[in-house]
């Protein structure tokens, strides 16, 4: 019996939820406890790679386990996922990385909403996003071709290591960028800053997939 | 030959042990060590995620490797333990946390009981509990079925994540929080703090167990 | 073909030389670059629980990647190893660790031999120990009967842990403590503690065994 | 159908690429948010050692994952690689190791090509890269024949390791080694230095195969 829609997009839509709630909930914390601001970044770095192994393992085999729409529409272009699935798909990222967002300010008692202040941009930022979504995409296609089981891992520890050779700490989703920036603490990006992050990440991704393509291509599928 | 009860109890018991004795003992040896809160609070995560995925792996296959009450509550409301059994881990859990905590006080020569003063509480802190109880439990029932054998990576990964995307750093286990309240060091919570935390853990607990239901019945259990 | 004893005794010799070499390198290391203790002991830890689960991983095969006389002696109770072979292996990590101590001292331009002032004893610390010893003994006599493959890992977390919870910092092998007192840096103990460290060890390493036979006694060996 | 020659030194290209874009882009991440030095490594160790896993899993069905010339001579004098092929190898690692800095420096907005003034050099330092890359050698060839699979984490983790006991940090790659002289950054190393370290890599890796020769000749291959 495969797996129905509702569930689906619950399992996207849950996933992301806490993937942003431990992105912003781990940043609020640790600003609150260091002025050491590599210290807050590894106290951000940390949790947010432990949480994508959880999340991916665990929700992976209900849908697949995007909780990123440059993702989706990598495998969109590959012809995994139909137009219609995907559109839903984001839709269910997008909000459920806000609601993370609302629920981790709730935890810590701030204002549910707010607007981000962080700017974040210029040509190093949106060629880092680039980058950084490249191997996101990479990463998890050749995983799943290497190693199926080891992708939570895989995706883990990208970004556990993107957070930190990237010069823009590898936001490298779209939905959790929307999400942050209606969070005005330490993981936060202002929403003018938003549309050339999302640009990148998805010219990213398009070009990881279209490298996997041929360097994939090898009769081993 | 099914595992006999005795060694089921004292399974639970001797997990719970190490577990508080980890949370503990690694928050004194923080505490003692820098004044930047976040690094004690990362040398209080790291050894807590570590033993975690030595217990559970090693007493899974005795006890199932609950260490938790909650958790505990969550099986039973699934059918998976009888009432009985279950109110008599809760016991072991409680009294080898309350032991973990005198032996860490053991080690750093310290009062073996003591009375924590350390208020934690208000709306923020119980909600936390009950979002990273429902994530642990959810992490949990997710995690066995989709790779049994990653259950308890799962459990500690999830874990440090918790202790800094919470508020209130994830107790999320009614044992442990009952016995950090003996203990008046970095991790300790004053006694009359307890019922609330516990309150909320299990209904975020009890929460994740019927979410599971919904979003994993598809056929595959 | 059964792996030679010459063979046996250099995988215990270089294991132990590479872990020690690892404990004392890494603890100058960051000696050198930090006056924060908890830092230091982090950038101590790290390290250790990697090198451990490399160690037994690629050497498990050749000698059973002990690196460890208290370990060996829990064998030697248990009739998993012949009295000489394991007097040969205790012999082998101590010559293994005191030649890794030498070459962290020449890595990092030291006097190659040394003697530790740094004092280590009393009640506290050599409960720690036995503690230390306990949690490690059981950890591998019980993942090597739940998951053998895991053991590596296991005894990489468990270290990691017990770095933190312990109030000694888990030295936990006899070898290695032997070692470390010709090393007068961050991870040195003075010769003369050195005995009761070791005894201390040997006894929880003893208790381990006889608790790991009577809770894992269940037909499934 | 078997990979062809161009997706060979593609896959070696690429992740050589991603290895040195990591350790110099969370080097230079890491130098502008911290003062304390051991943080700032710390935070040069993880991001390592996670790529590490990733592209190694990724990438190793492709090449077999070397990225680095020390270790393709290790594989060619224990005969499992033409010399042909071997030479190719290396000229791909280090062209992607360069464009990999480069890449580092557009994202962080920095000069692209840059000569590095970093002294690393003395005896010490040369011990520690024979040591280090002689651990890294030894633990490939003794990890594909103790658990194939888990070869991208024993990299990953002995280089975790190995940032903190050797002296030199552990460049243990002539690839690496050169693209870290046209960084004049945390991690960098002046181009004079860096025919000492190249020639100590290559020394630490042949003793390896040597003694892995002969501790791992037992029957089981």
């Amino acid at each position: 019996m495969p797996t129905s829609p509702a569930r689906r997009l619950a399992a996207e839509f849950l996933g992301t939820l806490f993937l942003v709630a431990t992105v912003v909930g781990s940043g609020i914390m640790a600003e609150s406890l260091t002025e050491d601001d590599a210290l807050a970044l590894l106290a951000n770095t940390i949790p947010t790679g432990a949480i994508l192994v959880v999340l991916i393992t665990v929700l992976g085999p209900v849908s697949g386990a995007h909780f990123n729409p440059a993702v989706t529409l990598g495998f969109l272009v590959r012809g995994e996922i139909p137009a219609p699935r995907a559109a839903a798909f984001a839709a269910a990222q997008t909000a459920g990385g806000l609601l993370g967002a609302v629920i981790a300010h709730g935890m810590f008692e701030q204002p549910l909403a707010q607007i981000s202040t962080t700017a974040r941009g210029g040509g190093g930022q949106w060629f880092a996003e680039a980058v950084a979504t490249f191997g996101l995409m990479f990463a998890i296609i050749g995983g799943r071709r290497a190693a199926p089981s080891a992708v939570p891992w895989l995706v883990g520890l990208y970004i556990t290591a993107a957070y930190w050779f990237t010069a823009s700490t590898s936001f490298a989703n779209p939905a959790v960028t929307i999400a942050r920036c209606v969070s005005d603490t330490f993981s936060g990006i202002r929403p003018a800053d938003v549309p050339a992050f999302v640009a990148a990440q998805c010219a990213g991704a398009l070009a990881a997939a279209a490298m996997a393509r041929w360097l994939f291509k090898d009769g081993r599928s």
